[in-house]
């Protein structure tokens, strides 16, 4: 069987673009015991893909001639694995294709529900990220000041909506008057501050009148030394991402570190989500109810077709997306 | 009554030169109700006095035209204060000088030990800090890998013999062999790096076979960004200064921060020991124990003469200093 596919022709040294990929069309290995053939439904486009680019971080590299890999819900078509049946949809770790033969220990059988594509923002890796970073490593206590970069993001739309119905103080930050202006009009946030302006970082002190307590990070660089400067004493830094590094050859690391931490005694710590797995269930309990009384809401930001998933992470990477954003590759099944 | 007092003459930009200070003398004022008049015996000389000098950090920024600030061990020879007596020994916050006029709130009493200089060594902020950040914040777990800059520092000595005491795998950092070799053999470190040997990134990671689990960070800069690259997954920083940093105008921030926080899911946490002082009698009961079993011995620094102070801190900033650096500006009590 054949599939297109999207190869990572090059490895980006700096900036990553179109010309780094490429589509092609390959022959499908015959099924291996253990294996599934799944065919492909919505491809989460996250800003760890591009790290995923400059080595080996918490998996496996891509090297060039690979097929772009990504994490996508599919459905299976034929199974040579007791654990997935024909018909079964799963998140799975694939590649960006149609079509892709996959060992079924890469693939986890996701519950039917409503809408599926809920299952890739609010109840996938996004929503649970925000969840258990903001949660359990910002640990932010009602009447706080909860401040989240990329605002607008995929993760950080669910932080402050989060933080907001916990009953903190909440401080965006995103890039751009337009979608501050979004982040404040249809999330519900107290205020975003658009870091792009030069005068942001008095902006970030008017927004946060009894200064800030948990800082989830989505960005690192610039933005993060600037509010390292507006934190209270014992306050919480979640790392979530660095993606102001991730595309850049020469990062650079905020002058004030780790001398703003000694002084404030500040917690800066990293996390990934499948540390606090067993505590999911208790994540998807309470965004469900969210979701249900409408304290959250789900942007979702569905880019179409495969063969504009390199657009679409490359956008991603400038910012340009609303909430979670994925490629639509197959239809939902019927 | 006059004294001798050490004056900050002007607040250094960059590196600090004796030119800085200037010995003078002054008429004391006459003692108010709640204060004590003090007699300095021995000085603590520390990293952070210089951080004092960079405006208000956890307490009082120093300026010019006034005494240099510091914490002393010193016997209260006059009261008007309830709290204290004639010949009460107090560690106060006080004055590069000979007599001072404080209040009694800033001075508390210390016991009668039999060797006084201990109070501000091993029984005192260096001993407790290097307890409560290596154990509170640390964690390390016996077979764990610990490695601590300014390994010779007066922090860093307690640091490494206590995480040896708890069976760990002990690995200094410091400047130059002669440095390197005494913390290895009067300390018993497992091994100690010259971190100015170019090499000395492959020296880790070979003195470390199993990574890094806890990293006692008391210089920042480029010390702390090679260390980030072995630590381990789930590995804890205690930041407990950025000397590195202290005497530079223009400080650099690790180029791999917060991406390798990120990545390995690092915990960074400062701290200052006061925030422990509910723990101070278990870290003492812990540190007396060890030091009459021998497991812990106790390197003194002691520099002669109020003087002598100027030098004594400009040389702890270029790491001059054989653990706990002290000025003896009076006799002990008889």
């Amino acid at each position: 069987m054949r599939t297109r596919q999207v190869i990572v022709k090059e490895l980006p040294k700096g900036a990553l673009f179109g010309d780094h990929f490429e589509m092609s069309e390959a022959e499908l290995p015959a099924l291996q015991d253990g294996e599934v053939l799944v065919r492909t439904i919505l491809m989460s486009i996250d800003a760890a893909n591009r790290a995923w680019m400059q080595g080996a971080t918490y998996r496996e590299a891509i090297e060039a001639g690979d097929a772009m890999h990504t994490g996508a819900l599919c459905e299976v078509m034929e199974s040579k694995s007791p654990r997935l049946a024909a018909g079964d949809i799963v998140f799975a770790e694939s590649v960006w294709a149609d079509y892709a033969v996959i060992s079924a220990r890469k693939a986890a059988k996701m519950p039917r529900v409503p809408q599926l594509s809920h299952l890739m923002s609010v109840f996938g890796i996004a929503g649970k990220t925000a969840f258990h970073g903001l949660v359990s490593v910002g640990r932010p206590v009602p009447g706080e000041t909860v401040v989240v970069s990329a605002a607008a993001g995929s993760v950080g739309v669910y932080v402050g909506q989060i933080a907001k119905a916990m009953g903190c103080h909440v401080v965006g930050i995103a890039g751009g008057p337009e979608k501050c202006g979004w982040v404040v009009d249809e999330l519900g946030f107290d205020a975003c501050v658009d870091y792009r302006d030069p005068a942001w970082s008095k902006t970030l002190k008017g927004a946060c009148p009894a200064g800030i307590d948990v800082y989830f990070d989505n960005v690192g660089g610039a933005v993060l030394e600037t509010v390292l400067f507006r934190m209270n004493e014992r306050g919480r830094i979640v790392c979530c991402g660095a993606v102001s590094q991730y595309d850049a050859s020469t990062p650079n690391g905020p002058r004030n570190l780790p001398g703003m931490v000694v002084v404030k005694r500040l917690r800066m710590e990293g996390f990934i989500v499948m540390d606090f797995a067993k505590d999911d269930e208790k994540a998807l309990r309470a965004l469900q109810n969210w979701v249900a009384s409408g304290a959250i809401k789900v942007p979702e930001d569905i880019v179409e077709g495969l063969e504009n998933a390199p657009k679409a992470l490359i956008g991603l990477l400038s910012g340009d997306n609303r909430g979670k954003r994925m490629v639509r590759v197959g239809a939902d099944p019927s």
